[in-house]
């Protein structure tokens, strides 16, 4: 017999969730369903989705609901007693429905994140979202001491994105153990790594693991795995941050790279049912799919296709390269996520992709802030931040790491903790003249206005006119000259961005001039006056 | 009658000039010939050469002999009373021939520069030539003291290479007038002249000159002018300076770049028989040939081959672009002289130049160090630096120029004058770190060692194995681990590029791990101890 506990109240874009008691016999994961239908009594909303076996014999289903007002479910399936997957066929009908209500959301709660305007992001309910990413691939996974480090972090910080991994990691500097494991089993013992051999652990990338001696049962998840990553994610959301899942990834001494399909299947089907009903949830499929020569596209069609198929809610997806970007024009690809190419290009090219997918573009690595040996993890501030206001001013969204020695090698590309490097301080002034951006989003001024005097950028919308972003990166003009009709007036902004200064020039009209301080890293930001 | 003047003696690659009277009446630019065969007594050389009209009834023939020892010379041409183009013919025969001796080369005479190597250059002499350039348009045609404060900046630098016009320039920052014009005629009052209408003034271009009042004749040329550039060139040539004459240029309000094809053709005529004796000489056929619209790919390849067919001595051969490269395939280019057409990449461009073109790579325009409104002009000397040693670490050459504001609008670029940059100071080490290249020059690593790290130069000449070259520009390794064999024994240098230190850092064998400061701008030398 189940017994369902709930709340009888959620806000709108919040979690619902209803627990069951049911059968821990056998293998729950693999044997049992649960799925609930959720439906609003105004008829604007009606979604079944699949629920979640979460050990000793607890079962939950999760929905977001998208509108206020009266909701009611039912729930199905063989996940208790006198249940077998057809509530008509119970031997004894069980109370397997309820109702309750959804409130308005509360302050800071948008909804989730949706493309807008072609190549830009909103909040459901219209707020424009200005990405401001950020990545710490195993943040979540460290000691609950770190892990209050990192939320200290990035409640200091301006980021609303942070890219992170369900999988532990396996690289240099990702030697350690992570504070759990997936699925049921145990590991390779690691204390024979060193950052000599630790390429030889490496699964997948054709180097065999012949030391391995992993043994986990691929069919048994460990909730308390994922238990914890939904508070990681919960806790996010209400600090206002997305939580970019990276679902899959190469860096991996546990097998967990190089399960059967069968396997995948069940793990992406476990992620999309626990994690779905986050509003702030995105799917990444991997990071660096192109270094996982044992997975094939199939292989990621296929799980694309289980997140378009199970995620009732469209949040957005995409999957992230090493070399070689994926084909980002596959229907189910929301935006652009894109890892550098070139060592001399990155937020440069926004212009192109934007053309090539007609996406938004996330440049989720631009290489990181930092001082280590490998070649995409040691620019300075400086260089991070003026590929920063390179990407905002071409209507592309950039993203932060660091990577910065420290005597205990916490590196918050992979572990947060403190924040060590500088541009981190700059994005929120950014991100402040991001969202001056008059309608949703910024693109490259279609007339070239700039032309190669930097990036000039102008809104999105183009009937909305009269409003010029443009930033000067390494070039040093002490001075530039402005003109654009001779009636307008417009008022002007120098922003220092890397000192942080934004300073009022007055109401300008005609060609008029700009002084400028011929230093590194400034930007102009021009209004039309509205009569 | 004529009477012949010249020194009994010359130097190896030194200018030996005979000069004669001949008639001064009519237009001896073009109504009277002189000509000139100069031959070895060992019968190494013979070069029959046009000499030119220097004004008040001179004729000179100048010639740059390649051998030590005794020559003869015997003139021809209707320069002289009593002359007419066929000594034969002459009523009375002169003494139109006489001999002279050829002694060793001076110190620091190399001879002139050629091409060696397939992408490198080097002195007749065998010494390999680094270039090191700089671009000041029109230096020789300032006042006297500004060319002698000129001349003291380029004393103090590194600087092995000047490119400059021979025609005056008329820009922004460039509205005087230059000390003399190549013509007899009196140009434009241009006191009219203002920052905001010189582009009504600009010839070429589609903007007609309609205010011009240019009086010019074109088939008069006033010798001073050329005689002066003369002095400037021998002064350079003494300093151990290549002259890069630019020939052409489209920065003109005297209409010197809108000229007939018989007048350019007098124009090209005069100024090979003028200038191709100087060892130091190479020939830009134009600055920005693809801003010049009034001329076609036809009159560049017909200059081209009046310098092919005049010039006996093969000075280096080049024409330089604004957008599009010339297409320097063509035979007669001897060498790529690429302004950039990147915002962003420059000299990283050298390794595919190298490819398309395989001849030298001189990056003669990567923007230049200053702080001017224009986009080209305005990048710091930690850049200019940066793309110095990014185009040195991938086997090509890189040119300087600095446009500093002023309160007298003195700017390198145009002008010379003082140096205000950083840049050029850090261009001595640079040379001398090139001079250690084994062989004759540098290339980018074929086995890629660097990677995305950078950039990592070996010997052109892969024979010369053992020696690496390692530049980080922009990236801030903390440490770099090498490992090239187990058996020889490698040393050690670290090159902070920006604050001019070497360190030594000893003899390595096998793996091994070197220390860096975490800084932008370090480079690694690394050479195999010859046993």
């Amino acid at each position: 017999m189940a017994v369902l506990t709930y709340d009888r109240q959620a806000e709108k874009w919040g979690v619902f969730e209803v627990t069951a008691q049911g059968v821990s016999e056998g293998n729950p994961f693999t044997e049992r369903t649960i799925r609930g239908t959720f439906a609003s009594a105004d008829g604007n909303e009606r979604i079944t989705t699949d629920g979640f076996y979460d050990g000793d014999g607890v079962y939950k289903v999760r929905f977001m609901p998208s509108f206020e007002g009266e909701y009611t479910f039912s729930l199905e399936g063989n996940f208790a007693e006198g249940t077998d997957g057809s509530a008509s066929d119970s031997t004894v009908p069980q109370p397997l429905s309820g109702s309750f209500t959804v409130i308005a959301p509360s302050e800071g709660n948008h909804g989730p994140v949706r493309v807008a305007n072609t190549y830009h992001f909103a909040y459901e309910d219209g707020t424009p979202y200005y990405s401001i990413g950020t990545t710490c691939y195993v943040w979540e996974l460290q000691s609950d001491e770190r892990i209050e480090e990192t939320f200290e972090s990035l409640k200091k910080s301006a980021f609303n994105k942070i890219r992170f991994c369900i999988f532990p990691k396996h690289y240099d500097y990702n030697l350690g153990e992570p504070r759990s494991y997936p699925y049921e089993g145990t590991p390779t013992d690691s204390s024979v790594l060193t950052k000599e051999n630790f390429m030889e652990y490496w699964t997948g990338m054709g180097k065999k693991d012949s030391k391995s001696v992993n043994h986990w049962d691929f069919e048994r998840f460990n909730p308390a795995h994922f238990r914890h990553i939904e508070t990681c994610i919960a806790r996010l959301r209400d600090c206002g941050i997305e939580a970019d899942l990276i679902v899959m990834h190469p860096y991996d001494r546990w097998g967990f790279s190089e399960m059967t399909k069968g396997q995948d299947d069940l793990y992406w089907n476990y992620v999309v049912r626990r994690f779905a009903a986050y509003r702030n949830v995105w799917w990444s499929l991997a990071n660096e799919y192109d270094l996982m020569p044992q997975k094939s596209i199939a292989d990621w069609e296929r799980y694309a296709r289980i997140l378009c198929e199970k995620d009732p809610y469209r949040h957005p997806r995409s999957i992230h390269n090493c070399f070689a970007l994926y084909d980002h024009t596959r229907p189910w690809v929301t935006h652009c996520s894109i890892q550098r190419t070139d060592l001399y290009k990155s937020s440069e090219l926004a212009d192109e992709l934007r053309i090539r997918y007609g996406k938004p573009v996330v440049f989720d690595e631009i290489m990181y802030e930092g001082n280590i040996q490998h070649s995409w993890g040691n620019i300075s501030g400086e260089e991070m931040t003026r590929r920063f206001w390179e990407a905002a001013c071409r209507g592309a969204y950039p993203g932060h790491g660091e990577t910065y020695l420290n005597p205990e090698e916490v590196l918050w590309w992979s572990h947060g903790g403190v924040l060590r490097g500088e541009s981190w301080k700059r994005f929120a002034l950014l991100h402040e003249i991001m969202c001056e951006t008059p309608g949703v989003g910024l693109r490259p001024n279609p007339e070239g206005r700039g032309g190669f005097d930097g990036v000039c950028a102008v809104p999105e919308d183009l009937t909305r006119s009269g409003y010029y972003l443009i930033y000067y990166g390494r070039q040093r003009p002490s001075f530039r000259d402005f003109y654009f009709d001779d009636e307008s007036e417009y008022t002007v902004r120098v922003i220092d961005t890397w000192n942080m200064t934004v300073e009022e020039r007055g109401t300008f009209r005609g060609k008029f001039r700009i002084e400028l301080p011929g230093t590194e890293f400034m930007a102009v930001q021009i209004r039309r006056v509205e009569k």
